[in-house]
């Protein structure tokens, strides 16, 4: 099968770590660990967030003296493909994994009149106090927002319409190779007057851009990995219990608390209803689980049934579970 | 014909300019336009400097508070190949080139034996004083020497030996898209005891990786642009004069100040030599004109010789001039 697998930046960086390189690298070289068994049997496409990783690189840019401006942030995000690319890439390989594997930079066209654009929703860079933040605001033209005791940045965060780089990606997966694309849900660009495409201050979510991808590259599933086992029902009660499966139609119904998993959601929903196929969410460290739908919250485009009743899914199968 | 072109990253920041985003892109911008014309009849491959680049993001991350050290080399050049390939791709199609275009993280594997890591020559970073060198070279196991009055790091700069990328990157040119690849020389990474590769703390010159891309990628003709307009004959006197033409058996000849220019003779002789086919030195603006002969500095196998004596070359010929 071929299997697109959205990869949490947090996964990479937890919450309190310090960003040292050498940290980052351990989380990776455990994501490619539980990747490799995968690889052994199917194509994968590796969609990875870059939340973490662009902060520091903003905060830096922010406090660099030499500047006269911050780098935008489509510069920062191309910045966190070069850096996270290149550590899957290689930790991957030194899992065992016997594919060629590459890191292609990836674009993401978004609409210029996508409602996000007004009701930046996304925190980017250094907590400041107020007085601070309403300055910044001014000088640099930022949308600020409070986050807990401190002011931060807010950026739109809109969707995905279309990777200018599909074409190059197709051919790369279709040669045999690991493609690592689409990273912090790729570099934001959108059309201006002439048809041309400049970046914008945005961050698209990369579990949708995972998503766009998976469609339009024909993936068989979409894998989203995180730092959480599954969906959980009464989640943040004593009666929390993970749900092992759900169907498009049970979705509507189901009470999340705010969050991360939002998106992680709305990104199995757009795949699974334009294709069909199962997604899935769930720990990183149980990749091999989940995929055999015995680990995480797998979605269907029909009610929740156990896998085993429809017995194993034929590889590039469009049967609907 | 395929060209495989190395751009220098001072064409890409001049010094003395500050490294703000709008300024390199403004570049980058001119450096895409220059090769759009060469884009129209050929296939390009674009290799690219990094040395302002990579200074930047340096200096930042040796002082950013938040980090127990600063990132290592291998993971600041992966940055520099994020952000220059996307600003490359982005501006050759706003220059009305019409292949797709991408840009491919590229590794260089290098031998840990290479005579380069005992005498490492190439500075980077910021410049200390010489005590608070002294400090942070036995801290971070640094090595330093005076550049003018101020003291830096300086590092190895071995020699390219292979891209393990290269499948990737022939399969998307026979697709006939334009790659961005071994940018600022590649990702530096050495073969550990067990065969997998590490990072290690060194920069491979682009205009060698890009000479090493060219031979393997049976490219027609290795284009070394820069901000000089060609090799010169008694060079800073009022005496200068462009040479126009070099054969093989001239160059150990060829007195040239020290600088940059060393490895951009050595880069073209590798592939001229290896390869029977020309290369050639010259200003990034006259780029045309430098494939053309009619300006920078070709470097043919057989002694110097003006082109028109032998006619055009047939593209994809193997022919020697």
């Amino acid at each position: 099968m071929r299997i697109m697998v959205a990869l949490g930046g947090n996964a990479l960086l937890e919450r309190g770590e310090k960003p040292d390189a050498e940290i980052q690298r351990e989380h990776v070289r455990r994501a490619a660990a539980a990747l490799a068994p995968l690889a052994r049997d199917h194509q994968l496409i590796i969609c990875h967030g870059n939340g973490p990783q662009v902060g520091v690189l903003a905060v830096e840019s922010e406090a660099d003296p030499n500047l006269s401006r911050p780098y935008p942030l489509d510069l920062l995000v191309a910045q966190t493909q070069g850096m996270i690319g290149y550590w899957l890439v290689q930790e991957l390989q030194d899992a065992g994994v016997e594919q060629p594997a590459v890191a292609v930079l990836t674009r993401v066209v978004v609409d210029r009149d996508d409602p996000a654009f007004a009701r930046p929703t996304k925190f980017i860079g250094s907590g400041y106090r107020r007085d601070q933040a309403e300055r910044l605001a001014a000088e640099r033209g930022w949308s600020i927002a409070a986050d807990g005791e401190r002011w931060r940045r807010v950026v739109p965060s809109p969707r995905p319409l279309r990777i200018p780089e599909l074409a190059s990606i197709t051919g790369l997966l279709e040669a045999g190779t690991i493609v690592v694309c689409g990273g912090g849900g790729g570099i934001p660009v959108a059309e201006d007057a002439s048809g041309g495409l400049v970046g914008v201050e945005a961050v698209v979510d990369k579990d949708l851009t995972a998503a766009h991808l998976a469609v339009a590259l024909d993936a068989d599933r979409l894998l989203v990995l995180t730092d959480v086992s599954a969906v959980m029902r009464d989640f943040g009660t004593p009666r929390a219990t993970p749900i092992r499966s759900l169907g498009l139609a049970d979705l509507a119904d189901l009470h999340l608390p705010a969050g991360s998993m939002g998106p992680k959601i709305q990104a199995c929903e757009a795949f699974t209803t334009a294709t069909g196929r199962p997604s899935a969410i769930g720990a990183l460290t149980e990749a091999a689980a989940i995929l055999a739908g015995s680990a995480g919250t797998t979605i269907r485009a029909h009610g929740p049934a156990p896998v085993e009743q429809f017995g194993p899914v034929a590889t590039g199968s469009r049967l609907v579970l």
